[in-house]
């Protein structure tokens, strides 16, 4: 199955990402080997605040990398229910003329709720394309919420999408992600309020911290997935970004970010799974807290001193 | 200074949750008496997509709340910048006309990037002004990301605020925490369409799981924050679903639930600052997956086991 989805086989590759779903001990060889393949995509983020367009602009850009001859995956992290699953993010992709090119790939990850994982198992999913030789692979994130955050910082090229004329308290929580762009895109740019938008980030580039240590010049592109402005644009600043990260030799330190989160984000979930192994402890320990004999820290720790000796 | 926060002292009880921030081992005592003295609150998670009303909902609820004679703590959880921190909700609720009332305090926390720790921080906030005396504790997340749809999960009553009028992307986001409400809101009941968003709800109540093991019948309460209307409903109802938890003994399984939560996203928390801690092994574990040499899983468990030894 390796060999298959190293040929870029569609239904060896959607079975090897439901394997880093399922996180199954007996696959973890086969994912492991996937790892050892995947490291040659430019692996870009896609962010934005609800109501920003982000969808939408992830169909029409991967249709433009398609115009540009590249093939593109997409990992779209589904903001769906925490008992349910769902999907809907990756039906709503599909009908934006990419089904039936070969040269695309759309996978959208259920959110797990709190025994998650999800980290994990987009950045496998992400790995899985990567092997499988698509030139570029782009994570789909909304832009709120801590893992989800997380998730989209594990590219390369982060793409943060603003859209004018959102109320007051998605205002708010844009200030949670537009810090990590290396590419503003204001999309939705055949508005009149679009020019203001695109202003407010400008004005707002320079001031306070970035993680920008080098001489990047983060660029604010506009965009309008409906009249087909600015996309070609935000490929260029994509492609631009990369030789920008290669030339200087920020991809090094930025591969190293990103592994460093992914082993952390590993052993949590590696964690979790071992508390739900060893449910008879974990019920004497909550009922120590139940009574409030011990704080929930020492819990904690007794569990890992547990997991120390197993 | 735990005497303080016992009696309720403002500048005690704004200090101990800096400290809850901090995470400082010298501290740790001091939250572990904290906890010991926490349990008497009705802890109430309030959450709904970002536009819902709810950061409004949350102000005007705490007014009403006071109005029954009793006094309330509340939580916002902050869904600011990952690197500039910051209080948005908490300076927007301070102007709702609860601030110089000793029977209210907010609170908001900064949500804090990769290296978080929020659930472990905001839970210990809740313990504070527990053990301070408030009788309602209030914790409000936008709903969205599975941290935060975990931290409103640690709550006696789960309240999910819907606005009619939304756009189809949030929608879609809107699923994901509809199924954790023991009672929904329909807020800005003043507008037309408010009936049809309250109907859509209770079309959806008895439609796949819930997390009701119980038969409690989850209520939609249509409340208009700027008309003042079904504010009275929402806290009769809030009454009504705890007096149905300690009646039926359901509340026994909730807050086992909750301390089991907490003790896993405090392991989590142990792990990452541990690993903070460990930069060397950290360093040359990553240069190994640089070289693809292992996969992130293999590193993850050699700090793990390194994490044994320690």
């Amino acid at each position: 199955m390796i060999k298959d989805v190293l040929a870029g086989d569609v239904r060896a590759i959607a079975k090897m990402i439901s394997r880093a779903e399922a996180a199954k001990p007996e696959d973890r060889d086969a994912l492991a080997e996937v790892f050892r393949h995947a490291g040659k995509a430019h692996v870009i983020g896609l962010t934005g605040v609800p109501g920003s367009g982000k969808s939408t602009l992830a169909g029409v850009l991967g249709l433009e990398i398609r115009k540009s001859g590249r093939t593109v995956g997409i990992v779209a992290i589904d903001p769906s229910s925490p008992f349910s699953g769902g999907a809907i993010l990756g039906d709503r992709l599909r009908m934006t003329g990419l089904a039936g090119d070969d040269g695309v790939f759309i996978r959208s990850m259920a959110t797990r709720g709190a025994m998650g994982g999800l980290a994990r198992a987009s950045l496998e999913a992400v790995d899985v394309l990567d092997a499988a030789g698509f030139d570029i692979v782009l994570i789909e994130t909304v832009g709120v919420g801590q893992d989800e955050v997380d998730i989209v910082q594990a590219a390369h090229t982060v793409v943060v999408v603003s859209a004018p004329g959102l109320g007051d308290e998605i205002q708010a929580i844009k200030a949670g992600v537009l810090e990590i762009a290396d590419i503003h895109v204001v999309s939705k740019s055949d508005r009149a309020d679009a020019a203001a938008t695109a202003a407010d980030i400008r004005g707002m580039l320079g001031l306070g911290p970035t993680r920008h240590e080098d001489d990047w010049q983060v660029p604010v592109v506009p965009t309008s997935a409906e009249a087909g402005e600015g996309i070609e644009d935000l490929v260029a600043a994509m492609d631009a970004h990369r030789k920008h990260l290669s030339d200087t030799g920020a991809i090094e330190q930025r591969r190293r970010d990103i592994i460093g989160m992914r082993v952390l984000k590993t052993a949590e979930d590696i964690i979790r799974k071992d508390f739900k192994g060893n449910r008879e402890q974990l019920a004497v320990l909550i009922d120590r807290v139940m009574a409030r004999e011990i704080p929930p820290r020492e819990a904690a720790e007794r569990l890992l001193e547990s997991f120390k000796k197993s």
